[in-house]
């Protein structure tokens, strides 16, 4: 990652457009039930998941809801972006090694509270949408290059 | 957590509700810093945070989004339950040590293809509201009570 850039909220046009991707781990899917407590066998267990309309353990649908917001968060605006708000729609379900694409869109500004209106869409491999929705945030004022934190090492198992 | 069981379609009645609470701590931010991707020093990065509006690491918004999940996921409906939207306003910022409670209501119910409205408030241990939203739902149109999965031991650092 190293380094973390913005979007001022004057730099951000309507059209402007960023992407995320992610692939989709199997210790991605734990961590995610560790942190929610979402510990249902149809994300973890795929002797259960095999007996679902699924077929295969499937990822929490909000794992998708974390990729927009980290690509918010990461691309477009960036750091120093406050989020007021996200709709969801879940389409398609994500497996386990799913390559998840974000697109994201603006399609409104708001200068008197510096308000941006984002379109968002969530692709896999295959380009099937798997979600899309809106996202509301604050855009950041001040522009900023920031170092990223590095995480501490974590294991599974 | 043991077992894990649902409420049916025809089990649900408008006004029912649930609840689900977590506390957050700081591994639950460098998981879901892990698995979304969004390594901003403002959740990460104490003295970073000191130089920004909220003075201490906050929570990411779609973390909150992460327990309304998995408060459907495991309360109500419970499992077998078929997510198809969620929308959020974040209000508040969550800190490491908040207890955040989910607070679901059924608002509404569409027998033809057993979809449930529930209303979503998240309230932290002053009572003040972190975020509000809707979900949209599948329920389940069979009983279930299964095991929850064992999930492997997570180590951070």
């Amino acid at each position: 990652m190293g380094e973390l850039s913005n979007y001022t909220y004057a730099e951000i046009s309507i059209g402007q457009k960023a992407s995320y991707t992610r692939q989709v781990s199997e210790q991605d899917i734990q961590l995610f039930a560790a942190v929610s407590g979402d510990v249902n066998p149809v994300h973890l267990d795929e002797e259960f998941a095999a007996t679902t309309q699924f077929k295969h353990r499937i990822a929490h649908g909000m794992l998708t809801g974390a990729f927009v917001s980290a690509a918010i968060a990461l691309e477009l605006p960036g750091p120093g972006t406050i989020y007021l708000g996200q709709s969801l729609r879940f389409r398609r379900p994500v497996l386990i090694g799913d390559r998840i694409t974000v697109q994201l869109e603006v399609t409104e500004k708001q200068d008197k509270r510096q308000f941006v209106t984002l379109d968002c869409k969530v692709v896999n491999q295959d380009g099937d949408m798997v979600a899309s929705g809106t996202a509301e945030v604050m855009a950041p004022g001040e522009k900023m290059n920031i170092a990223a934190p590095e995480l501490p090492p974590i294991s599974v198992g």
